[in-house]
């Protein structure tokens, strides 16, 4: 038992957030009925939870509504039609929206805060995009939302980029920056790794550090204690888990390691219970073999999501050789 | 990353077991067809494991054939149709069966190890049975085969009577002792602290630590890649992790991790493909929402067993709401 986790207390500092509506719309073309929606709205009101990420802020030309729902470009009078005017200080909850690098028109897309519902926008991007994304962060901070960035698929980035990508965030505006293991391929001593480097960076700024684990190995929320354990302070997690491919750490799990009594895990079952099981008939996430697969391999999970979306999903030898010889 | 576990080579004495007939046994009353039992049997071979469990040596009187099959009292004969005269060298596998303290008749039942296909009698038991499990594990061993023991339960067993335990199982012939969370309600930092106590009772006598997890909090795998990463060398999994209540840490994700290449992950997904599919039509077992939580709350799975087999198997709040005024 290290001391920044004694077993029978709790951080006060440690802050939960949903992503349900963000990452499983990776499954859905972010299709959800706005009374889904609001249901997720809802208990995360309810559970006590810190943040609901409602969408992406990503661009109507690459996702257009044609294709997309609502909930990947999360207009302002989309958002209202579910959450109204939303109070952040009566609710204890604060409202995220994801813009991706590369994918968001976030100078148009990003408007003043003051007219917002969202408080808080993500920067999501990989290595490469590190200059837009702090543009997206600076711009974002200025349009008075807090800001946090995700740095993407880092399992497959060379420590030294890691370190000089760390270094240029620590001089932004955002107040977080989030371990990101895309293709959950992660494994225990990696997280702590990942976690310390990033501490350190951080250390005396004030910035936290988040985690967001994905599901391939089942290691999603065992990673995600794991990260918190070690000092991270911002934790995503999804109703049942829901995300693409493998998903994420189940928000039921992570409620109920959790030592915080604000934090109520009743109403997750009962949504659990009313709505996820629905949409579990409708729609196929978790951590099936292919999945294990490419987060043995350390691969993003695209192959794995064709897969289990084509006519043999069980073929599992055949995605193996595939995948062996793909090597 | 330890010394234990250097990242990109093996421990030739990590040994894997196979408990799918065994463990999985209590989803079906032990019901396997021969057929199913062979092809587990034959990829266990080709997979390289070292150990399978095949069953239970425990009472045909508790356990009669009317209502259980062959596997939960592992009768010469019954395992001899399936695997022949079985040659532990030629296959290198050891075929193991479990007598449980209180349950079995292992005066009769364990028979001269020379008539039998099996090496291994792996002794379990509660911490209440700890002196017949030693006069079992003694007969066992006088019977010429290797023993070991599971001491079951030990997330609700104190410390002082853990290590008073550790101290008697050290006398015996027993080769390895079994960290066992019946429970699935173990943390990683939990985990961590039983294997570094069991390591320490055990130090400078041979005797190996094993890891037996449940996945009641999808913790088994990240569990007993943990106990491993600590220095436990015998670890048990099954296929597609089936095993009472939420299951087991799952084969494929564990060959999937470690890194001798003596393991073979193909067969293994032939079998998961070609059989585990199959018997998940018929029976259930994983990580459901009432497993979850008598994980959390550091219960036997019986009453979410009853849950899932009964009516309402996704009333997830009244299981909830009765979890907790039971407390």
């Amino acid at each position: 038992m290290t001391d920044k986790a004694p077993w029978v207390t709790y951080r006060p500092e440690l802050k939960v957030l949903d992503c349900t509506i963000r990452d499983g719309g990776l499954v859905n073309n972010s299709h959800f009925s706005d009374d889904f929606v609001r249901a997720v709205y809802d208990t995360c009101v309810q559970a006590g939870l810190d943040y609901m990420e409602i969408g992406y802020k990503n661009s109507p030309r690459l996702f257009p509504e044609s294709e997309y729902g609502p909930w990947r470009r999360c207009d302002e009078e989309d958002m209202r039609r579910v959450v109204g005017d939303h109070d952040p200080v009566a609710t204890g909850l604060k409202l995220t929206a994801m813009a991706d690098a590369g994918k968001s028109d976030w100078k148009t897309q990003i408007t003043p805060a003051k007219d917002s519902v969202l408080d808080v926008i993500r920067v999501a991007c990989y290595v490469h995009q590190i200059p837009e994304a702090v543009d997206m962060i600076q711009h974002a901070h200025e349009q008075g939302y807090e800001a946090t960035v995700n740095l993407m698929a880092i399992s497959i980035v060379q420590e030294v980029e890691i370190l000089q990508a760390l270094e240029v965030f620590v001089e932004t505006p955002a107040t977080t920056i989030v371990v990101v293991d895309s293709f959950g391929a992660l494994y225990r001593e990696q997280v702590d790794n990942l976690v310390g480097t990033y501490l350190a960076a951080m250390e005396g700024t004030g910035k936290h550090v988040g985690i967001h684990a994905h599901n391939n190995q089942q290691l999603a929320f065992a990673n995600t204690i794991e990260a918190i354990i070690q000092g991270a302070n911002r934790a995503d997690a999804s109703m049942a888990g829901i995300g693409r491919g493998a998903g994420n750490c189940a928000m039921e799990l992570l409620i109920g390691f959790l030592r915080n009594p604000k934090f109520k895990l009743r109403p997750i079952l009962r949504l659990l219970q009313d709505e996820m099981l629905k949409l579990r008939e409708e729609i196929e996430w978790g951590p099936s073999v292919p999945y294990n697969l490419t987060g043995q391999l350390n691969r993003h999970p695209r192959e794995a999501i064709k897969v289990r979306e084509g006519s043999d999903p069980d073929n599992y030898v055949a995605f193996y050789d595939q995948q062996v010889r793909d090597i």
